[in-house]
């Protein structure tokens, strides 16, 4: 079943490091369990802009033309002939990786640590700057006609935070730091309000996102360009420490950080994956007071919920998009994601507007 | 009640660095919940040997005299007004921390995390190297006549692998690798067999512990002088990886090993406390494997568990007692712990023979 | 260290059905780790109707005159020499059990189920319709300013919920069933709405009690008057069944209407207890769609959550005080609970005012 | 790739009840990601023989001729062309339910609750009376030539044991009772084995059940025909009950006595249907003692540490099979089955001898 859909689209193709090209392409064409989604927004993150600039991200490397972006959202415009779960027209959530469902990664419930997973926007395979893209239909989530396609979008950088949530045991209640407010982080601050955090502390050096943060939910900002986070975390909890922290920058004393903030059997979740491997952490800290650490890599059962918290209206994640763009511009975007970082959250391209 | 018990008793007091002498002290006098035990058998741990040679241990300082030992086993020689638990003739283990009971860490049965616990030799609290002891009757715990009071002190340390085991939730049918064969890792081998690990992967660097390791259950010994653990454990497991590891040396690069030994999603015990305090970690590593990292201090409720595997006889605690002592050798026992390490697995004093 | 404390004090002592008196007792004395509180806020709870009325609960008889009451707050009024945790003139809100901290239970974490526990008003304990009652100080919480009395009487039935929540691991985004609107039920919605729950379905009978429901944030009432709970939920769930139920109210029909209304894989806890023991429950059901059911009895480590939730604002209890009393007319408030039980939600008795 | 594999094959088909016919069917075609396993040994099942006598269970009714069986094992004698995971030659396991592994049960781990599950032998599913069956490859599981096909055949029955054993946390070193020794309890005392239980407790009418549980691991029996089972558990458990319960009998008197056998805060699993859907249970009882109770529905992420229990000895389930066939008189053996329950444990049919 179709509806209206064009034989070619448009796509913003990256050639090579800081050269990406409009292209026309063939609409692709759908296996029986898939869904074509006419993309109506989607998101930069971070990862986008390491292949734009370098052409890898640690053994993943980009060998051949590719298509960028894996934050997406979109119209059903046409579904294979075994398709149940959404039909022509409905707005979708798209969760960019698709496993293998078989091995015992996925039997298990943990289908983020596929080993055959095919990512959106992770070479070779092509993402989401494009105007329709194909899905297989257990990665495409109906949104309530509440939620703007833009903020489905977000659903994807909110993952991480929800599956943090998760593997943490966050719980109603508790006090969690968060390190970076990128937007993994912003999206984490959501998170931890969704699930009732009663503090929610955040670190950032820019006065934007700790602004920013505020409106996601934290009650405490710390400037670590100006004060010293162990202190300001051990005023807040009164030198008892954390009962979770996040690490969402990938940066070593951000992650040092946040493992001394946390209280004797506390919980950390290393979420931001910094430049060099080896860090130095404090083992007998780890040790003495039995501290839980939980790595974090992309997400798993996470888009019912995160529909689920957006609509609730518990987070207002609007507020992130600071930049839109055309299709057109993607390169426009990529640049000033690249130069004005702290002018922006979240620039949104809009590839079919 | 009491059993014919003499008003003073004999104890080995370190009254300095290398300084131990046998003196005539009371007695201790019982609280009403309170039990006086016959010290029978004390093991030497390596904490009492630092205590020995440094005098301290991070912030814990020896600043007066001190009797150290704290893996004992005994018979009950009095009970204070209200102990229900034990009774006069009863053969015990003595579990060495006192804690609480009314901290937050204490009510949520954590109580190993207690901030008041008062530990056996750990300054300034007297420890076990003595003919009788005082315990709160909550700590002490009846054997069967089948246990022998040197297989019951060693319930001490394998307390921590018991611990270890839960916290990392080793199951049954699982493959866990354990670093350093000292006698915590060699009773961590009999807990990862109580459990029911199938394959028991163990390293060090003496061959008489990689043998007892084989007796307490080790499927598979990788000598790290000889052989790389990293390709012997990749070949053992056919490229997968461990399900759990167990750090238990304090070694840094025994540490890193543990860590890049595990399988997509496995756990790690970090048991063992290194000479420094930062370790550089693989961060990329624990974060897109999902790695879970869990401290261990001490234990919590492993002592009737302890008790019970010990019995069951899936495990023979004798074999590791290599050397025994009077109590008025004790100073020459730690001297041989010192300077003949590689002759002796455990240690064991007792007090009253 | 005391504040003004009288010697003597008054209390309404139950001396047989129905037949509450005032009377004029001393003013216990404080071991040295008990506090004394200046009973501020007592609710009336529906065990203390049972006992006003059939004299038993179970196996519990009152066999000499008693004090009921055992969901209270007030101010300390004096501390013995060992409290560290609240001092002279701090407002606390009470757990009324106090347990040993040292049985098998206590030690693992779920001291609720400690043999020896103390509980007010529970024979042959005392509680707290009175002036003045002691507590060990582990069983006494500080409260903001911002919290009433009578809100920090209101965590002891808020407990229940929030053990209900944590026993049956429900996650924010989940949609729960909450049968039965009595106090314990109206709390138990509050606790479901605190750890974010994002449907919250309630039956009961009773209009005034389905109103207030909402004021707790129920999202969906049912009157069962009126409606077939079964089909409700249904419609609600769109066919799919409700995460977590948890039957409040001890009435088989919706026992087994809270069980029916799950979905595969869901989870039911069972809080209130039938006047009959056996209640039929449908077997295959629980086998083919793996329940979990969970026996909820009393509580454990909730105190800081229930404060923390309460004073966040999230919740406002004070809703449920329909009616309050002075010491003095207790039985009277005893009276209008059980003749007037559709106009009244909680009512609370005031012993200093 | 194949195998020397013909056209056509044997296979039992049930035409209605009592009346199973040896036929001449083409073997299977492959897709894919299909096996074709040479059918070497299989189990009657309880369930074989319910659909043999009734031609139904529950809503699942035999409206056309169906092949039965579902515990089985086998050669792979021809694989699809994109499976990698077993070759021809291998001997392997069959897991008898396909999944989806797209929905929401699927993609969490649970996947015994899928909807869309293809279960051997389940109408109108065909099972494997049959000298080949196809499977997809993902159910297919290599075993160790040291694991003969009929103990391979039994990793079925075994599965619901060590799913129960997960279900309800059943920790080395705990106590278990397990009411009902049919093949499936039998099983499950092996399950109970492997993870360490110390104390097994089983309960059935028959002494050749009682003395095959004590073959399985049973550490003690008891035959309710001639002993009350709640005295016996007491007695061996000194009258604290059992950590944990499994009922697999479907017995309603044994599951009320599963429930009441247990220690305050126990585990109590559902494995067995009854004849009626209602059976009454004592709420006051999970209520006041803060029981778990688990249902369980077949089984996830079992079979490889099915094959590993088996393997590495720790229980010898061959000492289950009592009758062996042929395939040609599969109908005999459903009748033996049927006829001398007493005298039959396992009865095993060999499709391919």
């Amino acid at each position: 079943m179709t509806n209206n859909v064009p034989t070619t689209m448009k796509a913003a193709v990256m050639h090579s490091i800081r050269d990406i090209r409009i292209e026309t392409l063939p609409v692709p064409q759908l296996k029986d369990d898939e869904v074509l989604v006419k993309v109506m927004a989607v998101g930069i993150c971070g990862s986008d802009l390491h292949y734009y600039t370098d052409g890898r991200i640690g053994h993943y490397k980009v060998e051949k033309p590719i298509i960028l972006g894996h934050e997406c959202a979109g119209e059903v415009a046409a579904i294979g002939a075994n398709v149940n779960r959404v039909k022509v027209g409905d707005r979708v959530a798209v969760e960019p990786g698709v496993t293998c469902g078989t091995c015992e990664a996925c039997k298990e419930g943990r289908y983020n640590l596929c080993p055959d997973v095919e990512f959106l926007a992770t070479p070779p395979v092509d993402g989401a700057f494009v105007q329709y893209i194909k899905m297989r239909q257990d990665f495409v989530f109906q949104i309530p006609d509440t939620l703007s396609y833009e903020e489905a979008a977000l659903i994807e950088p909110f993952s991480v935070g929800i599956h943090a949530a998760a593997r943490t045991k966050l719980q109603a209640g508790e006090i969690v730091a968060i390190m970076g407010m990128g937007p993994v982080g912003l999206m984490a601050v959501a998170a931890a309000k969704a699930v009732g955090a009663s503090q929610i502390i955040v670190t950032d050096l820019e006065p934007l996102r700790l602004e920013a943060a505020k409106e996601m939910g934290a009650t405490h900002t710390i400037n670590v360009a100006e004060q010293d986070p162990m202190d300001e975390i051990s005023k807040i909890t009164r030198g008892k420490g954390v009962d979770v922290a996040w690490e969402t920058a990938g940066n070593p004393a951000a992650l040092q950080s946040a493992l001394s903030s946390l209280r004797r059997g506390g919980r950390l979740a290393i979420v931001g994956l910094p430049a060099q491997n080896e860090i130095p952490l404090n083992i007998p800290f780890i040790a003495d007071n039995e501290v839980d650490i939980y790595g974090i890599f992309r997400y798993a059962n996470t888009y019912p919920k995160g529909i689920n918290f957006l609509s609730s209206g518990v987070v207002d994640a609007k507020k992130l998009v600071t930049d839109r763009y055309r299709l057109e511009d993607t390169m426009e975007a990529m640049e000033r994601a690249l130069n004005h970082k702290n002018e922006c959250l979240k620039i949104v391209v809009y590839p079919n507007q």
